[in-house]
């Protein structure tokens, strides 16, 4: 039976890997997005980019270093050319790209489908083919395409536009689209077949900020849109929850282990947002994990889904990976203190085809045991955001 | 000018070590609630009490063990004695109670001042004296009496009944009253004039759970009621803002430092809740730290004030410590994902008695320099719950 789901598994990626055209992000983009106010100055970004290689984030797959609103100069140049603010970026864009390729990494740039981005500097709102070219010239792998300052209506034809631009210049750009989280928000039902045709990723929903409070209202906006979303999701073409906040000041470890756990289970990209030079080493062990972040990367590029909600608002999230296997997480939410017995039936868990399953822990790949079809499992899930995070094999 | 500080210290000492009249509690009470879910059974109990030990707690301060609801039997003995649960406590309480001392703790327990306690156990209404005499022959040295399943009216009678039938045993029992959290919630305004009178400890509002949204909320309960508590708050009479729940599973170690920076300048019971067994490093640490615990324990038994609010909701504490000492905690509880800069005068800080003071940063004393009475302190806070915590000397 392995053959013929291995089979379906290269047809989904082929059918898939079409949308965009460019060859970009077959799985989750990871990376590291510098916010210009923990960072203000390109030697930050260049220390960064340093601390990404010599950490191991590279190694472990996070190959994107993306710099956030505020690089720009207020003006365009004379021939309408974008340029940075020379006082934070004194050795200018292609430079510092140098620098990120030197390295091994990849380089990513934001700017803003309107007027003016988010925080006031130039859009490309009648610039897109110069800008599209600027950004192929100066080594860009990454747009970020911010949403404000522009009419909603606007976005469908125009993120389309961009991309098709982006792809025309020859060089491979990811392009990362904020416009169904602004249709969202307005209420708009987005078009998400023509946003995975238009862009390799999409920001749906809410700027994620550094609480568990952000982090556990994005995981439940991802459930309950989960029928929408997941069609649309898949190589070459993502859904985003936002950047990782771990190793920042507002998750406990345990919330950690969550985000972790659910952003590889939903498949959605890994960016993190941390200061890499203050870095705790349980929060980079979260980070580095290699068996969550093969779970985020898996080929199948399929996004989670929550199947179950049981007592105590605990939830069981489910992905089927490449092999016939499927990783599971389960969050327990609710700060009450004291660990809680959990018993759910491999029926329950969808585990039905094969007569018996080895089950593994996936923070650490430990085996946990193997169990018939008809059996129950039986684990603990602490409290307050933690989770239980495990995945199932048919035997080999 | 410092003898006349010490001297007004003292006799802020005297006056209020009358109070209940047992010597207990002289500074906020220190120790470990064992929560009856967590630790179902004795023998958890006593392992919890060998760790509060060997772990190096009780030598930090930490010297009660307390158990929570939950430890009794559904009925009294045949001649009216309360009896624990056999089967979770096969040894019985006076037993266990020794076991405890001879660990060089104190033994704490709980009750109810009701019909029966929150959880359906038999509560003490009826039967006052007589458990008050079973407690002091059990060797208890701490009661925890709740107020559940009785009305509210009778407290501020039934409460000081009980405070004095203690005392008469000549037992040292610190008495832990529920009673102005009944009250609180009943929006009825607390008589806290009789409460310190009557207690050494007493829980004035919401039961805290695992997250950083019910520490935050207490913390902003205790400000927003400091000028009506701090005055019956002192050597031998606390106000308790409920247990630390540092090191389970809601808190970030920005949070955690947090928790214990504010519960420090509150001057209230420290009150562990954590699995001794498998706290992390860094938890203990924050648990341990010997200047935050030394300024929680400062003989002057003052509550901190919020002093003032500054921009993106960063709040000032400060307590006056012996020896004209004073200690300032700033909480910074927004997610704003980056560290703030914060100047605050010294005048703001209510620091011009003296020409010059030197600044210590709290968790470690490390010296932070001389600062002139109309000078600006300037500093940086992390977002998302953390703290900068510092105290200040005049010059030796």
């Amino acid at each position: 039976m392995r053959s013929i789901i291995y089979i379906a598994a290269i047809l989904f990626l082929y059918k898939h890997t079409k949308a965009l055209d460019n060859g970009v992000a077959l799985t989750p983009p990871m990376g590291f997005m510098a916010n210009m106010a923990t960072f203000p100055i390109e030697t930050l970004i260049r220390q960064q980019a340093q601390l990404l290689v010599s950490g191991g984030y590279l190694s472990a797959g996070y190959e994107y270093i993306i710099i956030d609103d505020c690089w720009l100069n207020m003006t365009r140049a004379p021939d309408g050319t974008l340029q940075p603010d020379n006082k934070r970026f004194p050795s200018g864009i292609p430079a510092l790209a140098d620098y990120v390729h030197s390295l091994g990494l990849k380089f990513g740039i934001y700017e803003d489908y309107g007027t003016e981005t988010c925080a006031g500097y130039p859009g490309i709102l009648g610039h897109l083919e110069q800008d599209a070219n600027t950004f192929a010239q100066w080594g860009v792998d990454y747009l970020k395409l911010d949403g404000c300052n522009v009419d909603v209506a606007q976005m469908d034809t125009g993120y389309p536009e961009m991309g098709a631009l982006l792809n025309k210049t020859n060089r491979q750009i990811g392009y990362s689209c904020s416009w169904p989280a602004y249709q969202e928000f307005s209420k708009i039902t987005p078009n998400y077949t023509a946003i995975a045709d238009s862009c390799n990723l999409w920001r749906n929903w809410a700027d994620i900020d550094d609480s568990w409070e952000s982090v556990y209202a994005i995981i439940q906006w991802f459930a309950d849109n989960q029928d929408r979303l997941a069609p649309h999701h898949g190589p070459g073409h993502w859904n985003d929850a936002d950047m990782l906040v771990i190793g920042n000041f507002g998750l406990s470890p345990a919330q950690s282990r969550a985000q972790m756990a659910l952003w590889s289970i939903l498949s959605v990209p890994l960016i993190l947002s941390v200061d890499l030079h203050t870095i705790s080493d349980w929060a980079k062990d979260i980070i580095l994990n290699k068996n969550l972040i093969a779970i985020n990367q898996d080929p199948l590029g399929a996004m989670g889904k929550r199947i179950l909600k049981l007592s105590n608002s605990i939830q069981v999230w489910s992905k089927p990976l490449l092999n016939d296997r499927t990783a599971f997480v389960v969050l327990s939410p609710e700060p009450y203190g004291t660990p809680i017995h959990v018993s759910v039936s491999l029926e329950n868990l969808g585990l039905t085809r094969y007569q018996d399953y080895d089950f593994f822990e996936s923070f650490d790949s430990k085996y946990i045991g193997k169990y018939h079809y008809n059996q129950v499992f039986n684990f603990t899930v602490n409290p307050s955001g933690d989770v239980f995070a495990f995945y199932t094999s048919p035997p080999h």
